[in-house]
C-alpha cells in the first residue's frame, strides 16, 4: 500500500513522499525498508535518525524528521490500526473438530471453531462466532456469550457466567475455588464451600496463566472491558470495575471491589476486603492496606501517596548518613551543654 | 429449610423468627429474600440495616439485630456449614472416560472418576474415590491416596508421591524440575538433574496455577494439612510444616523449610536455604532473608517485627521533613556556635 | 560403584576408603547409607558430623572430615555429575501416539516422542530427537530446533521461532499476546493487534507456568542460554540477553532489554523500556525504574546500589527512634536559645 493510501485509511496528515510503498510495521529499532514504525516514547525518538523504517507516524508535537511521515493526534491509535492492515492472523479451521468432546445438553452458536480436544460439559451455552482453542475446558453449566476466544488450555469452572467478545488466553482458569478455610476450635482446619461463582462482563480479556477464583457465596465480579494481564491473581468475592487494567502478577486479596477505570502496576498487590475508588492508580509493586479514594495516584507498601513516596525514596538512601547527623548533633549540643560557648 | 431447623443442624441458638424459610446463603450486600448471610467481619456490620438477607449467623458479642439471627462461638464455621447444606456441586461422571488414556500397568482405585483425555502413565497408583478431571496428565510412577481431585490440566510428573484427601486445582504444576545450574571454569552453564521428587502429604490443597518443583536429591515436601493459594511457587527441595498456609502468589527459593502452622501472605517471598519457626506469620509482600524464630510476626523486606515495622512505615512519610529538620538543626547550631546567645 | 571409581569418573581426588559402595546421591540431611552427598553452602557444614550418607563431595577449603571425601576444584559441578551417573529419566514412548493431532503439513524431525493428545498445527516444522510431552499444543507456522522437550500442557502461540536444546516446563506459554491497549479520544479501548513473534535461542530453558508475551510488532527475543525459572512473565518486546537467569514470580514489563549474564532474583520487576547492562544483578523482590549500568548490583524499589541498600535497611528500624531524637534536639535547642547556659 501507497503511504499517501496508508494516510487517507489512517486519517493520518502525510509529510513528504506519499508514493512509498508500505508492506508492514516494524518496531523503530528494528523495522526493515518498507515498514512503517512508530514514535510515541520520547525514549526512541533519538532513533529516527537511524531506523531503516520508510515511514513514522508520529503525534503532531515531535519536530519534522527526515522521513515520509504520518502525523495524527493520535498517533498510538493510527499504529494500532496500521499493525491491523498488516497484520495476518493465524485463524483455526471452522466448525467442532471431531476430537472435540462436547455433551449432548451443550449448545454452541453458529459459526463456532471449536478447536482439538476441547471439553465442554453438560448444559453449556456458548454464543456465535466462539473460537475454542485446543484443549479448552469448559465444564457444566457455564453460559459465554458471543464471539468468544479462548486459546489454548482455558480451564473454565461450573457456572461462570461471561459476556460477548471476552478473550481468555492459554492457561487462563476462571472458576477455581477460593482460598477459604475456617480453623476449627477442635483444631482442624474446615474447607468453606466455594458455591458461589465467577461473572465476567463484555469485552474484557484476560492474559495467559491468570487464575480468577468464584465467589464462597455471591460472584466475583469482572465488569466492562476489564483487562487483566499474564499471571494476575482475582481472589474470591472481588469485583473489579469497568475499564480498569491489572498489569502482571498483581493479585487482589478476598472481596476487594476495585472502582472503574482503576489501574493497577505489574506485581502490585491488594489486601482483602477494600474499596478502591474509581480512577485511582497503584503503582508497580506496591502493596494497598487501605481503602483507597477515587482519582488518587499511590505506591510503596503500604501505599501513601505517589508525589510524597517519591520524595520519601529519594530521601531514603541518606538514611544512613542522616542517622550518623543526628549522632553528631547530639554530641555536640551535649558537649555544648557542658562546656557552654562563653558569653 | 426453616431457620428453626437451620438452628439446629448448625448448632446455633435461635433469635426472632424461627418460620423463615432458608432456601440459600448470600454475601450480605448481595444476598436476596431466603437467603442467610453473615458477618464475620466488623466491615461489613453497618449493611445488616439494609440487606434484604431472611436470616444472619453472628457471633455472641454482635449487638442484637432486627433480622432472625443464628448465634454461634463459632460463626465462621456455621457459616461454613450453611454453604455446604445448600450447594449443589458438578459431579464429573463417575468411570474411566473412554478418551482417557490409562497405561495398562497403571491401576486406579474403585470409584474413580477420570476426565476426557486424562492420560494416566505407567506404573501409577491412584487410591480409591479419585476424580481426574479432564485434560490431567499423570506422568509414570506417581503414587496417589484416597479421595483424590485433581482439576482439568493439572500435570503430575514423575515419581510424585501424594496422600489422602489431597486436591489441587487446574493448571497446578507438581514435580517441575528445580532451578539449578552450575556455572563452569569451562564458562558454560551446566544443568543439575533434578533427580528428587515431591511429597505430598494428606488433606493438602494447592491453588491453581502453583508449581512445585521437585528436589534435586531427596525431595520437596508438603506436610499434613498445607494449604497453598493459587500461583504460589515452591522451590526444589523446600519444606512446608503441617497446616502452614500460604496465599497467593507467594514463593518460597530452594531447600527453605517452613514450620507448622505457619502463615505466608499473598505475594511473599523467602530467600533459600532458611528456617521458618512453627507458627510464625509473614506479611503480604514481605522478603524473608533470614531464619525466623517461631511466633513471630514480621513484614517488610527484609522482614522486621510488624509492630516495629508499623511504626517505621508510619514515620517513613516523615522521612523528607525529617532531613529538612536536621538540616535546619545543623545551620542552627553552627550559627549558635559562631554567634552564641548572649548571657 | 566403588567410590574409588566414582573419583577417577567425577575427576575428583580420594580421601579415605575406596571400597565403599555408592548406590546413589542423597541431601546431607537426608542421605542414607550407599549415599554420596554434597557441601557447597557451609549452612549445611555442621551435617557432616551427623549425616549417614557415606561419602561426601567437598571442595579443597573445608576442613577434612570423617567420611570419605572427594575433593574437587569444582564441587557442585561434580555434585550434578553424581546425579546425572545415578539418575533414572522416566522417558516418553518413541515415536508419535495415535492420539496427537499432527497437521499433514506439519513436519516433525526423526526420532521424535509425541505424547498423547499433543497437537501440532499447520506448517510447524520439529527438529531431530524432539520430545513433546502429553498436551502439548503447538500452534500453526512454528518453528522448533534438534532436541526439543516440552513438558505436559505447553502451549506454543503461532510463527515462534524456537532453536536446539530448548526445555520449556509443563503449562509454560509461549507467545500469546502482549498487554497492548490504547485508549481512544472517543472514550473506548482499542486493543493494539499482537502481530509480532517470540524467538527463543538455543539452550534456552524455562520453569513451570511461566509466560512470554509475543510483540506487537517485531519479536520478543529470549537469547542463548537464558534460564527463567516458575511462574515468571517477560512482556511484549522485551530481549533477554546470553546466559541470564530470572529467578521465580520475576517479571519484566514491555520492550524492556536485558544484558547478557544478569541475574534477577524471585518476585523482582521492571518497568518497561529500560536497559539492563551485562553482568548486573537485582536482588529479590526489586523493582527496577531506571536504565541499570552492567556489572552493578541493586536491591530496593526503587533499586539502589546494593551495599547502601543494605545500610539503609539496616538504619530502618531506627527511624521511629529518629524522629523522637530530632524533636529532642529540637526541644533543647528551643530551651537553649530561649533560656541559654549562663557563662
Amino acid at each position: 500500500m501507497r503511504l499517501a493510501e496508508l494516510a487517507g485509511v489512517l486519517g493520518c496528515e502525510l509529510h513528504g513522499d506519499g508514493e512509498v510503498e508500505i508492506v508492514g510495521v516494524g518496531p523503530i529499532e528494528a523495522a526493515t525498508a518498507g515498514e512503517i514504525t512508530f514514535v510515541g516514547n520520547p525514549r526512541y525518538a533519538r532513533h529516527l535518525k537511524t531506523t531503516r523504517a520508510s515511514a513514522v507516524i508520529l503525534p503532531p508535537s515531535t519536530p519534522p524528521v527526515a522521513l515520509p511521515t504520518l502525523r495524527t493526534a493520535e498517533p498510538h491509535l493510527a499504529f494500532a490500526r496500521a499493525i491491523a492492515l498488516f497484520h495476518r492472523p493465524v485463524a483455526q479451521a471452522p466448525g467442532i473438530h471431531p476430537t472435540a468432546v462436547v455433551a449432548a445438553t451443550a449448545v454452541i452458536g453458529a459459526n463456532a471453531s471449536v478447536g482439538p480436544y476441547a471439553v465442554v460439559g453438560d448444559g453449556v451455552r456458548i454464543g456465535e462466532q466462539a473460537t475454542l482453542g485446543p484443549h479448552v475446558v469448559v465444564y457444566p453449566e457455564v453460559t459465554i456469550g458471543e464471539r468468544f476466544v479462548a486459546h489454548a488450555h482455558v480451564t473454565i469452572r461450573e457456572r461462570v457466567r461471561i459476556g460477548d467478545d471476552v478473550i481468555l488466553h492459554a492457561g487462563v482458569v476462571i472458576g477455581s475455588d477460593g482460598f477459604g478455610y475456617v480453623p476449627t476450635r477442635a483444631g482442624t482446619i474446615h474447607k468453606i464451600p466455594q458455591a458461589g461463582d465467577v461473572v465476567i462482563e463484555d469485552g474484557v480479556e484476560i492474559g495467559a496463566n491468570s487464575t480468577v477464583d468464584r465467589a464462597a457465596v455471591g460472584s466475583t465480579i469482572i465488569r466492562r472491558n476489564v483487562k487483566l494481564d499474564n499471571l494476575v491473581m482475582i481472589a474470591h468475592g472481588c469485583e473489579i470495575g469497568a475499564g480498569s487494567m491489572l498489569a502482571a502478577q498483581a493479585g487482589l486479596s478476598g472481596s476487594t471491589r476495585i472502582g472503574r477505570n482503576v489501574m493497577m502496576g505489574g506485581q502490585a498487590g491488594s489486601a482483602g476486603h477494600l474499596h478502591v475508588g474509581d480512577g485511582a492508580r497503584v503503582a508497580a509493586q506496591s502493596g494497598l492496606t487501605n481503602d483507597l479514594a477515587g482519582g488518587l495516584t499511590v505506591a510503596g507498601t503500604p501505599t501513601i501517596e505517589i508525589a510524597l513516596w517519591r520524595r520519601v525514596v529519594t530521601a531514603l538512601p541518606r538514611l544512613p548518613e542522616l542517622l550518623r547527623r543526628v549522632r553528631q548533633l547530639e554530641k555536640k549540643l551535649a558537649n555544648g551543654a557542658s562546656s557552654p560557648p562563653r558569653a
